[in-house]
């Protein structure tokens, strides 16, 4: 069976990607003018180490001008925060990842479209179960006149949060799968040359290495 | 009010657009690697015309890759079909497009997302009320948090079809408030320099303005 998985290139998507182990595998991965830049190559290398038998980055770079400059993760004139903000959520973009990802897979009769959201990521609507379900639904609609080419017309849009994974639950699958290969991952929200350590994201990465009780090698600035 | 509108630079759109007048608008038009090139240069003069307080054209050229070369809208290798044939139907594309344009509607507080979907567009799932309103409804799952920075956070998907409005009605409240504006629009699939009269979309644009009872003085070049 084949699966579209949204590959960010953070330890989140990786390990999703790697729960999904045995299905026929293709990673989409959003450029979207995002700070952190060092998440396009990660995704690369992980949709290699994978094997997944096809990946595509999709350029949607002028999401950045919908946003504005009061997003911290796009724009250029807000730091980005230490601790959960509303600025560091763009609006709906998992709803625009989704689509996209959906679009490719009803174009390559893929059942199943995944994205790397667990339990922890709670404070964004759009990673909540709820959100995924009705999104799946949505989608569905939008293809109701079912099958073309003989493949199907179906989707389910999962992600680890829909079977109530944890984060450092999910990292602990994912890195019995990936082996070091899970260090060659990107969170960092900032865009230099090591994590800095310190964003709300390098802060997720490195309670969920401790929380998980894997020795994190990954190197932080600070 | 604000609202985003999903604006093609065809007739459909450009007459949903103008229905909307009162409301503060915002236009949207995607460039996805169509043959129908024209179709921008008209947007533009339609967001104009319509007196919009923004306008941004979004590249999602990669799309094309996700469709392959089997879709006649942007395949090198298949003839675009004169009457409705499935390679004609990009899949969950509405999807895309209603879900970047609510990314822009949540980040500048419009509660209205609008696209040009008539009761002619039957045989597009992605057209029909049903799906309208189940993808509003996931839309606003994934913003469900409510109000960031004063602006409100939930949006209704609003097309025409919605009203039961067919394409010549459509055509009829369209041309009402655009004049001859109306025939600036691009409606061929076809990337000629008239309209090139026998694909199914001028075959539409044809049959719309005579059971209207509009004459068309749009050029065919057959």
């Amino acid at each position: 069976m084949r699966a579209v998985v949204v590959l960010s290139g953070g330890l989140d998507s990786a390990c999703a990607a790697a729960m999904l182990r045995g299905k026929e595998l293709y990673g989409i991965t959003f450029s979207y003018g995002q700070k952190g830049s060092r998440e396009v190559p990660a995704a690369r290398r992980m949709a290699k180490k994978l094997g997944m038998a096809g990946h595509k980055v999709a350029d949607i770079g002028f999401m950045k001008s919908l946003y504005g400059s009061s997003n911290a993760l796009t724009g250029g004139g807000v730091g980005v925060p230490g601790t959960f903000d509303y600025s560091i959520v763009v609006p709906a973009r998992n709803a625009v990842f989704l689509s996209i990802a959906a679009a490719w897979a009803f174009s390559i009769g893929a059942g199943l479209v995944a994205y790397g959201a667990h339990s922890g990521d709670r404070p964004y609507p759009d990673c909540r179960p709820s959100f995924a379900r009705r999104f799946g639904a949505a989608l569905n609609a939008a293809e109701s006149d079912g099958v073309r080419d003989g493949l199907r017309r179906r989707i389910e849009v999962w992600s680890p949060y829909m079977d109530g994974i944890t984060k450092e639950e999910l990292l602990r699958r994912g890195a019995r799968r990936l082996g070091d290969a899970v260090f060659g991952t990107w969170s960092c929200y900032r865009g230099g040359r090591l994590h800095c350590g310190r964003c709300e994201s390098c802060a997720n990465r490195r309670g969920a290495f401790e929380a998980a009780g894997i020795r994190d090698r990954t190197r932080y600035a600070a």
